[in-house]
């Protein structure tokens, strides 16, 4: 299915733009004009002349130029009228944000909508969503004030994300965080654009490295799994299912109106078409995280580097218990080890009075050595020592591309600040150990289910 | 063991104060410089008669005021000879920071001082350790410079840590974070003061609300828990233990020189005698965060209100996931609900156009239920009739002091500012609501396990 023209259209209609500000037609047509979004936008409203210096048309057929995607925000009872207005205009592509239908009872109205699409052959996102928000064309249909909803960098990760109001909080967290968003997809009611249609589109998508899902019921369980296999072979998909338990089942049907389906057997279904499973949301993006940054690993070795001797040890923990090896080093590494005066080989163990070089001399010795396939390099940059220049080391060695290296660092202000430098550099950052190791194990776990060596 | 020297020491001798601005000595007199402490401080360096504009003595012997306190960082080998020179000077308490102990391979040195330390009736905290931090008195001998680790504001968390990096690393990003602290403590190789002794006195310490505990190795078990067994039904200590797997266990000797122990053990014991048990890092900060903040919940029945759908199932699932209960809400809040014009009871969902009444409504409706026990209050600022007075009904409501108020918001810089301000007044608030269940399930556990009704 062909959904660019929800992403690159270059001409919009946003239908229903209030003069009020709270509005939601109101607010994202205000979000078009400050979010720099280069396209042309036409509004409709049939009680207005002008709204924000804008000329509003009474209908969206009395617009003249071609319109390649309507944004609907009109009360639900008025929804089929305008998509009749639409399919005189010819516009194929809608997103509709309104709500009222099956998710509020109205079985009724839903059916004669969908019907109506039918009719007219045109594609829709919703309703009851946010719909799209992209990061390279700034098409932003969330009807959430920019003062309150930090819109993200661009980047490589993917959000389609049934909830609306769940998807853009955690939007806006991940902006927070330094996340970098090539598209976000609030689908809602996935009247006729579900999220398999949404996965094989971003699958293709070459700006989309990750594929996160965040996923309340799926309409189709075959084509799911056709695509996700598919998709999940060229990048990973990472999924969260809401209403695993039957309480949360229930809170689904006035939701976004899916049926839930067994835990069991999505947990089975997932995993045989290679789709990894988060369990939180946090998790989710921390899997992103590494798998978007992280090259394939050649095994799952892995060297632990440290300059806290506590942290060593709830590495060597986390990695037992994730089922990950702890490298053994090379004679060639332990002569190394001897020469910087160190007495542990892995956890290496710097000390507290590790120096930057001491650190360059670890690294080097790790990259080189053929037993390791993964550096988990944990740096305390409380002590002082460590001088500033270890950002560009870190960098400069992830740079080599020659294995993953995944960091982790604990802090407050001088750590964020040395920590936003080296993740805005491609390298995967984490707070904890656990996390990081964690995360690791999902980086191996995808290349060994999904690429064939 | 009355260790209150060791937090509020009028006088301090700081031995082994070097020139040079990088050196431990010398950045701890700093430290102590800079923080504000009230007490009077005494430097010793045998080759120097000023640093930063202070007195410097050959020998601690020869201060002629009386000394509470020794913070003593000279070079291993020296060491015994310091502490003959503090016997001398009639100096009962000591932290040793200085490493090359037993954790370096050098037992005959460790037992050497150990003996000299029993002869002299001294008590010391360390080698090998960064010593303590009292967020009231701000003694401070922690030899991380202030740029670099930012020192907490006081609060109720205490927090006992066998590592000394990884601690303060803790310890600067709880700063960040908000946490408030009292009392820091690196104690590392636990030479003649070890972690019972400091819960013991932590126990009674009244502004200590939480005890956390990183520990690698338990010197005396039984004296563990019979501590522990007694200061955990006056006050919660959440435990994590370093070295859980085999590998992990290997790389303590060399860190504090601590025997680790077997995985099971230490988890058996420390249920039996109450303590609470962390997994993670992270886990045992927002565990401390509720332990700290919320009053002691009837029973755990839970009412989820939000103004996200897709936060209500997650937090359905979450509450089954933990063995919760979902609160089934009386007949008189079912009127409200129906006059507020929602269709969902729990998880109630406030919709997304959910105005700062509608919340002040469900608020008052939970509080007022005698089927509620705890309210999982989800509020996602993003959404635009949400109005920033809604933080005042939040904390109002918690003020009223009459059922746990847990706050989940997720979001950036807009949502930040508002989350900051409630948690200052004492509202325990996550970032996603599978956080925020599982540290209710803490709370209900610990309350269950160690308060007789």
């Amino acid at each position: 299915m062909d959904l660019n023209n929800f992403f690159s259209a270059k001409s919009i209609a946003i239908v229903g733009v209030s003069r009020d500000p709270n509005k939601v037609g109101h607010v994202i047509f205000r979000n078009f004009i400050d979010g720099g979004f280069h396209g042309r936008i036409f509004i409709v409203n049939p009680n207005a002349d002008m709204i924000l210096n804008h000329k509003s048309y009474k209908n969206v057929a009395d617009i003249k130029e071609k319109i390649d995607l309507a944004i609907i925000a009109v009360p639900a009872a008025t929804v089929p009228d305008v998509i009749r207005d639409c399919a005189k205009k010819r516009i194929k592509d809608v997103i509709i944000i309104s709500s009222g239908f099956k998710e509020g009872g109205n079985f009724t109205l839903d059916k004669r909508l969908e019907l109506l699409l039918k009719k007219y052959k045109i594609r829709c996102i919703g309703p009851n969503c946010l719909g799209c928000f992209d990061a390279h064309t700034k098409l932003d249909s969330l009807f959430l004030p920019r003062y309150r909803l930090s819109r993200p960098k661009e980047g490589g990760i993917s959000f389609v994300c049934q909830s609306g109001a769940v998807g853009s909080a955690i939007l806006d967290l991940a902006t927070e965080q330094g996340y970098g968003f090539s598209r976000f997809i609030s689908y809602g009611n996935a009247m006729n654009i579900d999220e398999s249609d949404l996965i094989e589109y971003l699958g293709k998508d070459e700006k989309t490295k990750v594929i996160c899902l965040y996923v309340e019921g799926i309409k189709d369980g075959r084509k799911f799994m056709r695509v996700a296999s598919k998709v999940s072979k060229k990048k990973p998909i990472i999924a969260i299912k809401g209403g695993v338990t039957e309480e949360g089942a229930k809170a689904i049907i006035s939701h976004t109106g899916s049926i839930a389906g067994s835990a069991e057997i999505y947990k089975g279904a997932f995993e045989q078409c290679g789709v990894v499973i988060a369990d939180t949301l946090s998790d989710m993006f921390r899997f992103a995280k590494i798998l978007e940054k992280c090259m394939k690993p050649k095994g799952k070795r892995i060297q632990v580097i440290t300059n806290g001797g506590g942290y060593g040890i709830l590495s060597s923990d986390a990695i037992v218990k994730n089922n990950l090896d702890i490298a053994k080093l090379s004679d060639e590494s332990k002569k190394i080890i001897k020469k910087l005066g160190l007495t542990t080989e892995n956890p290496l163990d710097l000390l507290g009075d590790a120096t930057t070089a001491r650190y360059k001399a670890a690294l080097e010795m790790a990259i080189n050595d053929p037993n390791v396939d993964i550096i988990l390099l944990i740096v305390l940059y409380q002590t002082p020592l460590v001088t500033t220049d270890i950002v560009d080391i870190i960098i400069e060695s992830n740079d080599l591309k020659k294995k993953p290296i995944v960091v982790v660092s604990t802090g407050g202000e001088f750590t964020e600040l040395l920590k936003k430098n080296v993740e805005s550099n491609n390298v995967s950052c984490y707070m904890f150990p656990e996390e990081a190791v964690e995360a690791i194990a999902t980086l191996v776990k995808y290349y060994r289910s999904n690429i064939k060596e």
